[in-house]
């Protein structure tokens, strides 16, 4: 393209400082250095996580930096060395790349990478505005018209599918839906429970859904949530708020001694304890799916003893992202994956405070 | 034998209150009712569970009470409806049976029972003094000469086995070693780190070596207990106070990134915190077998979210007890599990004070 080689100039919502709104920003994205791409981003989902680091947790946060890690877009030039993408190639930017050499890819049991796995990371960026170097957060940055990426972290993906939508494939449908056949590896017949119906919860449900289960009940206290969780596959809705007694204990009456499998797709410690004692005592699992790490969970030792197992997932337990996200575009391109129901809203980065607002307003629902 | 039938006269250890001595008194012991058998005790151990109700956690306690639960004796007489035993066989009393009916014991997933485990059970009993029934503790009692308990809350083993010795098959050798063989199938060539190391913890090692892990690392605050480790199995022995830096910190250093399996067989939660956090990201297991339900364990989420695995196991998560300790009697008789090296001290019932004073010792040391 034309650009390529050229620093671009184009429209991002820079994070100045922690806890204030965006500024939509004329910033600068150079070109791409050595084994990286440079990405036109045609559509970005907004996450929880995005939030978490803007407005919640401020001793992990640094500033200035372009969030946004969950996209899609059209490789716009690529640095020297890259192999595997050109221009034109459409793609989505992976937040959690794989190197596929260090001891952690070498093992079939994670997707970690010593690498490539840039929790809570904000890096130094191809992005600068007004002078200054803004911070990549996750290595992405997808709320910028432009952005660079290691090569490693981008998928590509069939360039028919729509960008809008699979965009969210990037980040929450491949953690809720990865965790329950991944991670938790749900079984035919199951009985499971999602505790929060977010992009994450609502794609769990799917995933639970995929696997056979028997039983889905999904949790949420806001219960304008129960009719997407029903359409993606729930078998029950629950609000804990009709209820006196304790949730866990409801789901345990409610299947004879609790579910197989529970997942957490909050951020919420206690919720997580919740979703732990919501399990069968001898076999129930519990996983993680909702981030936070400002607050320790806990628990009875003998929750754990009687023979429950709790774990918890990063972006689904995908061992090779890389493949797994156009695997899953092409599942949604074949009708075999539900998209189009995760997606609420469609705004324009100019509106991405708008977005930041309806994500508060949903979490704290 | 002449006392079928007719109550039993005879000495046992009871524990009138909370936090005192036992009293070794004359009890009497009731013939054994439908389904139920009257065994000579032969010898017990001493477990810190039986410590714990008698002395740290009260208000899970109740009183009076016959302790005792890790023992080895001969069928004395049978009640009506038996047809496992016979007078005279040689058998380990179980303080989780399973009654092979119940929802728990139809799942291969699980060694609970929901009509036999008696976790915190006191219960009604044979045994009486003074005119009062005295509480069977975990519906085994084996600090008295003779006691009864369910015919499925026996295992008949080999008359061969010297009693004194396979009593450790009882509760500690059976725990640690299943823990790691049967809870958190450790792997060949696998690294383990063992917490503690009582019975349970020494057991933990032996196992993990039969697991055929190549890195055994013991962790004990009490150095005399690493020559025993090592005649067990362990490949390192380290003392926490012998470093500055957290005991979770160097065992990573020690092993490029933490353990593959970790084992808190002590019951104290900021060690079970340490455990898990010694473990490899990614796929590291972490197995509680230390009893304690006074406190609440805690930890970070990230700890699962990046792949560990929390668990633990009562009773080693043998699947069938009944079967699993004579075959356990069977391995030690076969010089292919060793038991001798867990005996510290032989005491006579008289003597079971200063078994507990030795016990305290051992725990605060």
């Amino acid at each position: 393209m034309a650009t390529a080689g050229q620093v671009i100039r184009c429209k991002a919502a820079v994070a100045w400082e922690f806890n204030q709104p965006l500024v939509i920003e004329e910033v600068e994205v150079a070109p791409p250095q050595e084994k990286e791409i440079r990405i036109k981003i045609v559509a970005t989902g907004v996450c929880q996580s995005d939030l978490y680091f803007l407005s919640k947790c401020s001793n992990q946060t640094a500033f200035p930096v372009v969030f946004g890690h969950e996209a899609a877009g059209v490789v716009e030039s690529i640095g020297p060395g890259v192999t595997e993408f050109q221009p034109g190639d459409t793609v989505i930017p992976l937040f959690m790349p794989q190197c596929r050499e260090c001891r952690l890819c070498k093992s079939p049991k994670t997707n970690l990478c010593v690498n490539g796995c840039p929790l809570r990371s904000f890096e130094r960026s191809r992005i600068s505005c007004k002078g200054r170097k803004l911070l990549q957060f996750l290595g992405t940055s997808s709320f910028s018209e432009f952005t660079v990426v290691k090569e490693m972290s981008a998928a590509k993906i069939d360039p028919a599918a729509p960008l809008d939508r699979v965009c969210l494939i990037g980040c929450a449908i491949c953690t809720g839906y990865g965790a329950a056949v991944n991670t938790a590896k749900v079984e035919a017949g199951s009985s499971c429970a999602v505790f929060g119906l977010g992009a994450v919860g609502l794609a769990a449900v799917m995933g639970c859904k995929a696997a056979g289960a028997s039983r889905i009940i999904a949790v949420d206290i806001n219960p304008d949530k129960f009719e997407k969780a029903k359409v993606l596959g729930a078998t029950d809705v629950v609000n804990p708020n009709d209820h006196s007694r304790p949730i866990q204990q409801l789901l345990q009456e409610m299947t004879g001694g609790g579910v197989d499998f529970s997942f957490e797709c909050i951020g919420n410690v206690e919720v997580m304890r919740s979703a732990l004692e919501s399990c069968a005592p001898g076999w129930g699992v519990s996983v993680i799916a909702g981030w936070t790490d400002m607050e320790n969970f806990s628990a009875p030792p003998i929750h754990l003893m009687t023979g429950r197992k709790w774990t918890g997932t990063l972006f689904g337990g995908e061992k090779w992202i890389s493949a797994s996200e156009p695997a899953m575009v092409r599942a949604y391109l074949d009708r075999k994956l539900m998209v189009d129901e995760f997606i609420t809203h469609n705004l324009r980065l100019e509106q991405i405070n708008e977005a930041v607002e309806l994500m508060k307003n949903v979490l704290y629902h």
